[in-house]
């Protein structure tokens, strides 16, 4: 059994820190780098490539709203052209410096609200996708498992990836509990753990309601932001390893 | 004999129109498209890209400093790596648009304020050319003619091609007369044309002392702001033809 | 009878100009000036102070989203705390010009989507109220007649002003006609101003059923963007003027 | 004796967090704070003045370069007329905050580049002054000991205020050594605090020749980045008051 460990890196912004980079860098098997738009920045690019690159591990485009103020987290109501240019530029803009360190873009992951409302608009999606295609069609599409977002992806002749959350509850219909509703984050890392654990065991989950609905996962979202967040994913890290669940890049998955 | 006619474009941003792009494309063999640090957006682009392609007309890349409240057009100290992250970044942008309608980008060429620092300056020139180097060392650097910019350009291995303008007085030395001294902008479209037509066929422009320098001419800059300017580049088309000069992206030439 | 003409400027940015402010400022009775979040700059704010100055018509401040590549007119989900910190940020910059030029700040006007969302989302009117409650409660609030916006207005304690179009359909409940629908917009330049005759004559405006619903209007939105728009202006002045309907800022009349 | 603390404050950005500032406003006298342009945000400029104002400790406007990229530390060629209308967009922004908290904009100081550059050029340090005079004559210009730009608000009517440095070594002509040259901060703390008694009592300072040149110290510049910085004023406040000088903002002083 295998799956992939993501994490979304090089969200710092001029002099502006975010982050454990280096620290995280080495546990997860894709880096979602940040495009400049919502977080990121040439040099911020740059470095996160070299330091992906030292520890060989998988970059994926991190793109998201022009909202840098906002952290791309707010939405913003644009067209699914603006969408499709936003990409574009985002996803060369990485490539430049995937191009300059001789590595490949993996994969891409929306940002933020671009993520959320991707997941459920399937317009917006399409347009990302489109983008997508257009660039490099061998990029991976990694998106909220079983989604609109997805369903487009694989409309478009993608190859997709499945992701999932530890520290997030889930609907009967597989969508994430809306952060503002009680339950849906899982602070307790030990159940969190059993949520990443019955999903790749068992292709199902529990949800909030006490159902358990399939889901596929073919990569795992974690954080890197402080050190308890790295605490977990070493957790994570030795329960897969206890279970004999093998952390490689999405692209050895999908 | 043969020249390329060059002109800065997709210089709009927003709801902010700049430029007769679409009436100066046809006219031009080679456009600089601005890639949205000074100017420019990604539906700017995307629009711009489709132009020239629609007129077969070659592309190249116009970066510039991250200052779109100056146009770029205002000296910003930044060190040779953030120069370098700078241009990857715009180039990186610009080629997902360029791959997205299957064009090359033929050239690059520093807009404003960094185009004219980098004359003068070894340092930041080396380190854009290193950017274009690290991209993709196809792409022909298009600089003033016999600059600095040009040596960092060649020492790097880069094509280079020199570039002219038609209406502004040049210095015993080969640099442009600074725009605030008297006689630095010719207007008199007649002897503008003189200029060109005497650096194009004797390789000799007459300085603003009245001294006759050597000057190679690769590509003439022109202007597509207004309708006047659009005239000027009938006119200088028609000199050209007159006297049996070709105009031909520089990628013909160089 | 009395009513004030609005229009929006000072919306140019850096090189990019935008609006023929200098035509048009004379020919209304309040100028709504951009204040360097959606539109407008520090430089282009003082120009319109000076030419509102010159022409001793009144100045109110026009924030918008903080979204220059859209123009505020693309939805951005902000925060009423958000709201109200970026509508206090605007109005102390562009209190700053009026300060310098000695003018008072008449009035305030939401721009593009954020007054479009005001008049239905009581709780970003509130925030926008209340920081315009805290800044000067003097300042009068000029937005959609009778919409939630101008409620929460009235309900903050400020003064409001209802505010009209000649060129856009209403619906049976007092809202506009939204863009998208069929007849959204009068382009026929002499239906527009029967429609505003009607609503100053006899209070009422005929919505896009044939209905007659009561409207009251102490301020008619005008655009200064070109010339034609210029004529039209200059059109709805006769028209007023032969209708013994006097144009004056809108302080003199809530 | 009384001399003033100065620090550096609300330099935060959207969800970028800078500065010890909860625990460094108490330890000051007075607060710079950012003022969006680059660093800060209309919901950190909020957050600041609420904090100052619960501690009861004098704020200033600490306007900037527009270079968030940048932090404000690299120099952006901007015209005297653009410098004068940029400053009165950030003083009149926090004037909003100022307002709607009822406290007064004690003081100004420009950042970073732009300070350094002010410092040197009699032009642009004028233009600042002209926003400020413009703006409100009352507030109090902090600048460089001795340097160019307090003479400029000299000239214009302006109160001054002296600021000095615990950890910049000085040359001979009461500039600072520029940080790129050896010696040119002092890093340790003793030193450091042996060279601000020496400026306080004596109204000298050693320079980096060792020689001794008269200085005029009002206000302090201190820390607030790290808890380092933090311990350094605490040690800088235990030395003051055991050799009787108070710690009072500058308007008690000037």
């Amino acid at each position: 059994m295998k799956v992939d460990l993501n994490c979304d890196l090089g969200e710092s912004f001029g002099v502006y820190t975010m982050g454990l980079d280096e620290e995280i860098i080495p546990l997860v098997s894709s880096v979602n780098v940040a495009c400049g738009f919502h977080a990121g920045d040439p040099c911020v690019m740059q470095k996160t490539i070299a330091l992906a690159k030292d520890s060989q591990i998988a970059i994926g485009a991190h793109p998201g709203y022009p909202d840098m103020l906002g952290f791309g987290r707010r939405n913003l109501d644009i067209t699914p052209i603006e969408a499709k240019n936003y990409i574009l530029y985002q996803l060369g803009a990485l490539f430049a410096f995937a191009k300059a360190y001789s590595v490949q873009i993996q994969h891409i992951k929306p940002h933020g609200a671009m993520y959320n409302k991707a997941a459920l608009d399937f317009n917006l999606a399409q347009a990302i996708c489109e983008a997508v295609a257009l660039f490099d069609e061998r990029i991976i599409f990694l998106g909220l498992a079983h989604s609109v977002m997805l369903q487009a992806a694989e409309h478009m002749g993608l190859r997709i990836a499945h992701e999932v959350f530890a520290d997030r509850a889930y609907n009967d219909d597989g969508t994430l509990v809306a952060r503002r509703e009680q339950g849906a984050v899982i602070t307790d890392s030990q159940q969190a753990i059993q949520q990443i654990l019955e999903i790749l065991m068992q292709q199902k989950v529990t949800t909030i309601t006490g159902k358990k609905i399939p889901i596929r996962a073919d990569s795992i979202c974690v954080h890197g932001d402080n050190h308890k967040a790295l605490e977990f994913v070493k957790q994570i890290r030795k329960s897969l390893s206890q279970n004999h669940i093998h952390i490689v890049p999405m692209r050895e998955i999908v």
